[in-house]
């Protein structure tokens, strides 16, 4: 056991009221990471608060405890400690929280997470960037602690991890991943019925919004990129949400042969028109290097940048710094 | 270890030229499984011949040992030792082969499978139908045999699992298989590769089918029922062929609180148009039933039926059925 784990455990021992939250806008390995480990803390006989400034986004409102997140702190009252989960820093989980920290109204707070991370805003953190999630190391620490892993600690945990590799699917999933998935159904998850619930219950103004966006794929460089448009006029049609152009740019990903795919995403700010662009590379191409050279960023495989102007000229600039980019 | 354990492990110790095959239309697990097994016969001294009646599809010629696939017995010689992997028969593996059979050309003939199978037509049966794919069956088979897994026959073993698994979502999914994979990890597979060779390697053709079968996407019965249509004038368009239709099906499958989500393909025969019908299940609903009803049969959560005429009286029919199935 390491000294941070060791850490956490003491400053658990040490506690009676606990928070638990995690970052803005959650997703599965944040919300599954909050609920499993305050369940978890509470077979400890912890008093538990859940909360999350942003709440449950529909997708998840399976998640076993999910009701009990709170969107307010409000009447809170003051806890021994507080967990930041899947968060680079306290910061992440808003500025309700910050002003609640600030206030002095949390003894202790721990920060958990597998992200790369500089943040020192909280008195423990307990990291391992090659965990694929972050639902694995509260996995490890409930173990450490011979906590009880029932149905739905398991499941929980289990979604942050198919949240986090896509189906142990992406270059994050390693051995200790399907070790820790194998024991977690062991512990009664069922695996179709959480991947029924993340992948398989898309909303039909989605379908719709694919069916206008998949015309305008459109290929080049002797296919080895591949992009599509979502214009505005497509959302209005679809009757679709911002939240339903998620993971679009994996279109013309899936195509064999591509090895840099691009979503154009039209966005208006304040008057002016401007394009969100996604990037995404299958080859060794790095297209962090060209959403930096517009002004955004991400990682080698994954990033994004935000392009005004109107898109015939938007997609001249950014297929011709591709194009530098492919050897 | 069982007796049928036994059985094989003895009669692999009794052979020195070894056939390995698997079923015609060979998908991951079937060519995986061939291959992972005779590689790892290969490591014991044998001397392999591997054979598919019908060949490599496009899709797994990533597969390590794949480009040693015969396409025909002829010259082959004799064999003391064949294995028929991921059939329910030996007739599964074609014409050839069952003539190649009844010649005396093999001495024993072994069936390695995880499909519920009554079939008697080899000396020994290595059955598991609790097993998600034949290549765990053979994982295991290896195993006890204390065959080094190299990283060639860990990749062939690996695809085998997430090809029948659906990379870890169907209810086939269970702890053995994630302990399984997390050892062929170990062994130098990297999922993402895998992933990527399997799922994101669509031609674009199918991509352009896609586009033009979206729009037929509709939904009934207060959206438990969602279907598509796939007519040929789509697939002249798209220069479509008759494999990039599999898995269109769960476009409609896909959509949050549908039931049954049927294909419509159409079909022509000697002269009389037909429609093939694929069935998915996502709740109670046996579409096995509903495909029963037309002609055809399969699985409670995935079925399969022709029915001649022209579409409007096709979907007629079908909806009908599916309505008084409803709960």
């Amino acid at each position: 056991m390491n000294e941070e784990m060791k850490a956490v455990i003491d400053a658990i021992h040490n506690s009676d009221r606990v928070l638990v939250t995690s970052h803005e806008n959650p997703d599965g390995d944040a919300l599954g990471s909050t609920l499993g480990l305050g369940l978890g803390l509470e077979k400890l006989g912890k008093e538990v608060v859940f909360y999350n400034k942003d709440g449950v986004p529909e997708l998840l409102t399976f998640l076993p405890g999910s009701e009990r997140i709170e969107t307010s702190l409000e009447g809170a009252g003051n806890f021994d400690l507080a967990f930041a989960v899947d968060c680079t820093g306290t910061s992440r989980a808003g500025g309700e929280f910050e002003d609640f920290l600030k206030a002095g109204r949390c003894r202790q707070v721990v920060i958990i997470d597998h992200h790369q991370t500089n943040s020192t805003s909280a008195d423990i953190r307990l990291l391992d960037s090659g965990s694929s999630s972050t639902g694995e190391i509260v996995y490890l620490l409930l173990k450490t602690m011979s906590v009880g892993i029932d149905e739905a600690i398991a499941k929980n945990l289990y979604t942050t991890i198919v949240s986090d590799t896509g189906s142990f699917r992406y270059s994050n999933t390693n051995p200790v991943t399907f070790r820790d998935a194998s024991e977690l159904v062991e512990h009664g998850v069922d695996p179709s019925e959480i991947s029924e619930a993340l992948f398989e219950s898309e909303p039909l103004r989605k379908l719709r919004l694919v069916a206008l966006v998949l015309p305008t794929l459109s290929v080049r460089e002797g296919n080895r990129v591949a992009s599509v448009v979502i214009d505005r006029s497509m959302f209005e049609k679809a009757g679709a949400r911002r939240e339903d152009t998620e993971g679009l740019v994996n279109i013309p990903r899936s195509i064999k042969g591509v090895e840099v795919a691009v979503a154009f995403r039209e966005e208006t700010g304040n008057g002016s028109p401007y394009w969100k662009i996604s990037l995404r590379s299958k080859g060794d191409v790095d297209v962090a290097r060209i959403a930096e050279h517009f002004g955004g960023g991400g990682h080698k495989k994954a990033a994004g940048c935000s392009v005004e102007g109107v898109l015939e000229e938007v997609q001249s600039k950014v297929f011709g710094c591709i194009s530098g980019e492919l050897k």
